[in-house]
C-alpha cells in the first residue's frame, strides 16, 4: 500500500462463476496520487498509474498552458528533499521548474481560479471560442490512407502490456503516417495516457507532432482534442464514439477526428480531407 | 452549438467501409461545461451530458464534502438571472445555496488550495487515512446472492437509452437487493454519471443508500468507491476492473467491491460477505 513505482500489483480475489466460488491470485492496475509541484509549491494532484511520471507532468503542464514547448521546461524531476517529502511518497511527488518564473505567480493564482472567464457563464461556444483566441488551428498537411488507420487498434493492442494482465488500463499511441507505432502510454486514466506520450515527445523538443497520429482508447472527448491541438497532433483517432464538444473544437481547430475504428470502417467526424482512399 | 438540454445531437460522418467511403448521418453524444456557483460564486466547471443537471450539482458537492445530507442544500437551481448569465449559456450553470453559510468561506478558500494538506507529500496510504479520519467504515448488513449480482449489466443496459444511439456514454445504476432498477444516469463521464444517481436520492433525503447496490459501466476508480462511501452503499460492481487504490479503499472502509461481472461470472476484491451463493 505505500507509493510504488510498478503499474501492476498482486491481489487476491473471490472468482465467482455460476455456483463455482473460488480464492484466485490475480492483478490490479496501480492507481496512486501524482502530485505537480511548480517551484516546490503545490499545483495539482492527478490520480495517475505510476511510471513516466516526469513525461505525465510535462504533458499535463502543456495541456494548462504552462508551458508550450521544451524551452519552457527548466527541471523536472521526483522530490527527494527529505524535508519536502516523507518517504512512502516520494515516488509520488514531480517538482518541475519553470525558465520564465516571470509567469509562475500569475499561473499559480490563476490555477486557483476555477474559472478564469466565467462571469457570464460558459457553453461550448465560448470554450471553442476562448480557445481559438489563443491558438491557431492546425494545417498540417498529412494525409494517411484509410487502410493505414484501420490499422491503428491493433497497433496499439500490441503495444499494451498492462492491459494483458489486468484489462484495466486506457491507452494512447503515437504514430508515424505509414502505421508504425512511435511511442505509447498505459494509464488508469485516458487523458493521462495522452499527456504521457505528448509529454515525452515535448520533452525532446519534437513539438509540434505534425506527421503523427494519436490513436485513443475509449472515447474521444473535448479535453482530448485539446491535448493534441496544443501538441500539433493533426489526425485524431478512437476505439469509441466523439462527444459533440470533441467534433465542433476539432471542425474550428482543423483536426481531422476519426472514432469507431473497428475492423476495416470507421467514421471521420471533421476534416475527412486527410484521409485518402 | 448554443447550450443545449438534449443530451444527443444529430451530425454528419463520413463513413469508411474498406474501399467504400459515403456520407452518413449519425448521433453523438452532447459533451457541454457545467458550471457549479456556491451562492453566486464560482465553485467548479464539470464537463458532462446535459441532463439531471441539479443531481449533478448535489452529487459533486456531496462528493466535495460540502454537503452531506438533504438538510445541507438550501436551493439548487439553472441561474436564470440575465444579468450573471447570458442567454446562450442559462443551462449550463446551476446556483446552490447553503443551508449553512458558516463553511462557505472556508470551502471555497479550500477549494483554491491544490492539496489540502500535503506538505510532506501524498501516498495512496495517506489519501485512504484521510478520508478513514473523516468518515466512518460502512458495516451495513445488506447481502445480495451471487445471481442477482451477475443480473445487473442486462438491467443497466435496458436503461441506457442514450447509449443505442451513440455507443458513446458511460452509465451508473443502482438497484435494490432483489436486482430491481431503482435509477439510472447515463454522462460522458463516469464519474458525472454515479454523481447525478446519487445526487437525486440525496435531494430526496434518502441517503445513506444503505440498500443499495451501485453498478458502473467500465472500470472502478478511487473516486467512484469514495463516492459510494460518502453516500453510504455498501456494494459496488462495474463491468470492468477496479483499481488497486479502489480495492484498499474499499477494504479499509467496509464496502464490498466486485468487477469484471459478465455473464454468470465476476470477481470480488473486497468484503466478499456480503455476496453469498
Amino acid at each position: 500500500m505505500a507509493s510504488s513505482t510498478s503499474s501492476t500489483r498482486r491481489i487476491d480475489v473471490v472468482r465467482i462463476q455460476g455456483r463455482e466460488r473460488r480464492p484466485e491470485a490475480d492483478c490490479a492496475v496501480v492507481e496512486e496520487p501524482l502530485e505537480i509541484r511548480l517551484h516546490r509549491r503545490p499545483f495539482a494532484v492527478i490520480m495517475r498509474t505510476p511510471g513516466a511520471d516526469r513525461e505525465l507532468a510535462a504533458g499535463f503542464l502543456l495541456s494548462e498552458r504552462l508551458i508550450t514547448t521544451c524551452d519552457d521546461l527548466g527541471t523536472i524531476e521526483h522530490c527527494t528533499d527529505p524535508e519536502a517529502v516523507d518517504e512512502p511518497s516520494r515516488q509520488n511527488v514531480v517538482n518541475v521548474t519553470l525558465t520564465d518564473t516571470s509567469r509562475l505567480d500569475h499561473a499559480l493564482a490563476e490555477r486557483r481560479q476555477v474559472t478564469t472567464n466565467s462571469s457570464c457563464g460558459m457553453c461550448g461556444r465560448r470554450t471553442i471560442e476562448s480557445l481559438a483566441s489563443d491558438v491557431d488551428p492546425l494545417s498540417a498537411s498529412l494525409v494517411v490512407t484509410a487502410e493505414r488507420l484501420a490499422t491503428l487498434p491493433d497497433g496499439l493492442r500490441a503495444a499494451q502490456t498492462v492491459f494483458d494482465h489486468t484489462g484495466g488500463l486506457h491507452a494512447a499511441g503515437l504514430f508515424a503516417p505509414d502505421g508504425a507505432l512511435v511511442d505509447s502510454a498505459e494509464d488508469v486514466g485516458r487523458h493521462n495516457a495522452v499527456d504521457k506520450v505528448i509529454g515525452r515527445r515535448l520533452m525532446r523538443d519534437e513539438l509540434p507532432l505534425s506527421e503523427c497520429v494519436l490513436f485513443v482508447s475509449g472515447r474521444s472527448s473535448f479535453e482530448i482534442v485539446q491535448k493534441a491541438l496544443f501538441a500539433g497532433i493533426p489526425i485524431v483517432a478512437s476505439v469509441s464514439a466523439p462527444s459533440s464538444l470533441a467534433i465542433d473544437l476539432a471542425k474550428e481547430m482543423g483536426i481531422t477526428l476519426a472514432g469507431f475504428v473497428r475492423g476495416d470502417s470507421f467514421n471521420i467526424y471533421a476534416h475527412a480531407e486527410r484521409i485518402r482512399a
